[in-house]
């Protein structure tokens, strides 16, 4: 399992259970768009609250299944970003239970950089390659992929 | 507002909103159902695990929406019951914000003891009886509804 | 059951279904709004886009369970405007088999005519009102309640 | 864009939409789900019911994002296996604009054949092996992947 700086504890929700009796995999994506979303809101580079304007929006996304997950279990959404580059950012994602620290998922995410103005991608934001980079203690390049 | 004993946290996930920014309705039920589920986990009488032979399950239920609730507000739902019957229970609910207490929305349900084995709605067990009666300090006849 | 002139057919997808294999009771709040959405679509008075400037937006809305819904089932949702109010409208639901025509559910909502821009409730639009009195042959105080 | 033999219309849902006003990533999977279960019941191979014995289910999942999905959008998924191995299949996915035919989004998963009782994988059954290998006119080993 790869450094996590970041982790966001997720409740499991009754709803979020199917009729296999385990978490259903399309909510293994929406725990990591939330652990995501409060990354950024950590990192102080974004609050949720800009949505016209400009995004961090989604052109690929992974996740690997280890173990199911189970009402009442408490997991963890380990995020870090991997590799800042021009108009797009890789991100990784470590779905853990609390208690033992075992990975039950993993994920990753292209994130692009987009203008809902000009309705086209654009450059990482510095003021995002800046928190991120410290943060992460990431070089320019970022490093190889895990 | 009614007197609660029992609240339990929701974090507001970014897929709970919709295109109108706020909490869409239906998860104001799923918000509810989480609540009621760790009000039973609280009070000893159900864990989740207990899917095919008894159920509580819901007849009726319904919503109040007093304020919006936006992504990244902290939300607490107050669940009691108010009433138990021969084979059913009515619960009541209060989605409130966590810094200030007021309250959000406002919900009711009627949950039904039901027997998946016998296909038919049974008496509600003693030992859900006893457990909530003692925690909501409920004759047996319950309180008039509220 | 009521008089129902418009209906919307919906697919039961396997994420709508719990851990109690019959459709959770959330989802029959999202498929109320779906089939409200279409009907105001069919009515020609919203087309989903208007999104900042007003809204018909939920002040109530409740649902009595009748039968369980399950996955692979067919099932549809009748939807009709029984009074239409100075700022809001009373709308019901049914949600029937398909085949057999059987109610499985059935559901109230209090839509309110919301001006985002003021911050307030504003009176129904008159292009509404017009378009749901003469679709559901309302008096203008509209019908008593079913 | 493959040669797909099957495909599944999904309504967009008015709760499948987010904040950003376009289909919520998490949905697309369930998109997926949900055409992946009425390719088995397509193929006669499954019917939805079975859920405590056997079941097909995901060791990974990936979609790529082309072009935002909106509401009332009209969209298909079409589905496809492209290799089934001794205890796992790889299956590939398109969402698709119905009116155009414009590839909206693609996805791929990799299916485990999960034995409940014996809780291991399993081998992929003969039934399976021979009413997928027909319909998508794979070899034994299958296509190379696309």
């Amino acid at each position: 399992m790869a450094d996590y700086r970041f982790f966001h504890p997720i409740e499991v929700r009754w709803a979020d259970v199917d009729s296999r009796r385990h978490v259903n995999n399309a909510r293994y994506f929406t725990y990591m768009e939330q652990a995501r979303a409060r990354y950024f809101e950590h990192l102080g580079v974004w609050d949720g609250k800009d949505l016209d304007q400009w995004g961090s929006v989604l052109a690929e996304t992974s996740c690997t299944f280890v173990e199911p997950i189970f009402f009442g279990q408490t997991i963890r959404v380990g995020v870090r970003t991997t590799r800042i580059g021009n108009k797009s950012m890789e991100m990784r994602y470590s779905l853990q239970d609390e208690a033992s620290g075992r990975e039950l998922a993993r994920g990753v995410s292209i994130q692009v950089s987009y203008d809902y103005d000009l309705g086209r991608a654009v450059r990482v934001p510095d003021r995002w390659r800046e928190a991120i980079s410290a943060f992460e203690d990431l070089d320019e390049g970022g490093p190889p992929p895990a």
